[in-house]
């Protein structure tokens, strides 16, 4: 059966040429040469990059043009930007045209498409590709970037099943592990797996950062505090952006955590090594289970 | 001069063979073939790995046949033992022999040692080399684990001036760059850039591994989750004591990370992009800036 073979989509628009965006459309020409990629975004910079990165065939200036004859918008901007987005994109979608996004939150983007996209909405498929790659911009996207990694997908009751088979199989040619997950379990999950974190790790080096004698306590810090910090590297817009779109899972998250601090700090003043060895045992096994699962 | 390049010591006795010990006298090794080093470690195992290394060239049962020549004792037991060895150590002592550790907290063991080691105590050396190894154990130990890493001494108003100047050199020849500190500055700077992290690391882990559903989350932890949790992997006795030994700057520590919190939760709460915003984009900067010093 050739048609077996044949592309879910025949011309994508991509909105948005950062890592995530630049790579998906890298893996999509690995997997269907034959797919017209033509992608818009704001940076004329990223416009040329897309291009000479072979992200697309070709770069327009106005989301107009790109989704014109679009049977695919990949909407790859940050979580702040969508609800706009969705709206500039209502009246230019084709009958038939199939949305899906790449944020990191999903509740809020899902509320956002249902406002804004009028009766595209049954069309629109929350996505969530995981990758942990720390670097952004089309000149860092990698067409392996989602290779053997999950991508989450968090369909609604309004969501139409042929719109959802036909991202699931993109995804699925382009190397990921499809999974389907109730939205607000998705955000619970990952506020607390990666949302809380980031959130953890800007806070302690923007504590020692205010400090008068900042320099000297950054000049003793070593490989534990690199690795603890290295996520207080990540943009910041996009942070601000997941932290507010995801706010009441993140504030949940983050009370239960300052609740297990508050048990810790009883401990501390007590000088209880007894509560303090069995936390970390717990703690340091789960973590070490954790990473034999992965390897 | 010949004499400039003759060992500050001739006899050393290891008390420990972990990482940090075994790596040290390895260093030594390097440094100077001739210096004789005697191991004694409770574990039958470690001394074995100890002589295959090449750590030691004589492993002892008994902290006594360890001791008995010994111009310089090091310690390199977990600081929650180190009150007790000094105790044990004090009637082994020659009237030259000058003892030093590398425990990761320093006023109490200053303090343990005033108590326990008489008038031994004023050639006791205070020391803590920085290294970010995660390993432990004398099959771990390398003779360049040192190499470029800062050494801190914390010496006190009677630490004598040439036990001081004879580890310092011995370091230093080591190929660690050697820092003087107060050791109430030491204590502070630590438990906020390498104590604390380890306790947020450990609480995030821990946390997480009480819920019914832990494996739900963490099956979709990626990236980010592996680098700020790499430290919950940590040894949780070595942590206990260093908690223990360090509480008074680490509850200062935890105190002024749980008032940042708060202050995110409120922005958090409040919607408060421009407040997250500004609070990320400063954490982002600082880390930045570090990571650039380190290259």
């Amino acid at each position: 059966m050739p048609e077996m073979h044949s592309p879910p989509f025949s011309d994508v628009a991509l909105i948005g040429a950062g890592l995530i965006g630049g790579s998906w459309a890298l893996a999509i020409r690995v997997a269907y040469p034959q797919v017209r990629i033509r992608v818009f975004d704001q940076n004329a910079q990223h416009r040329l990059d897309a291009i000479a990165r072979g992200i697309a065939d070709v770069a327009y200036e106005t989301l107009e043009d790109a989704v014109r004859e679009a049977d695919l918008v990949i909407l790859a901007v940050p979580v702040g930007a969508l609800s706009p987005t969705f709206l500039k994109l209502r009246p230019l979608l084709g009958p038939q045209t199939v949305v899906t996004d790449v944020g990191s939150t999903k509740q809020g983007v899902i509320e956002a498409a249902r406002v804004n996209l009028g009766e595209a909405y049954s069309r629109f498929v929350p996505g969530h590709p995981i990758s942990g790659a720390e670097k952004s911009g089309p000149t860092a996207a990698r067409g392996d970037l989602f290779q053997g990694k999950r991508t989450v997908l968090t369909p609604v009751k309004e969501t139409n099943h042929e719109a959802l088979s036909k991202v699931s199989l993109l995804w699925e040619k382009c190397g990921a592990e499809v999974h389907i997950l109730n939205a607000a379990l998705h955000d619970e999950v990952f506020a607390a797996v990666s949302h809380l974190p980031h959130l953890l790790s800007y806070a302690l080096v923007g504590e020692l950062a205010t400090r008068a004698n900042a320099d000297l306590f950054f000049s003793y810090a070593a490989g534990g505090f690199r690795d603890f910090t290295r996520i207080a590297g990540s943009h910041p817009t996009m942070w601000r952006d997941i932290s507010l779109a995801n706010s009441a899972a993140l504030l949940k998250e983050l009370d239960a955590y300052s609740l297990k601090l508050q048990e810790l700090r009883v401990a501390l003043a007590k000088q209880d090594g007894a509560a303090l060895l069995d936390m970390f045992e717990r703690a340091q096994k789960a973590r070490t289970d954790w990473a034999n699962r992965l390897n």
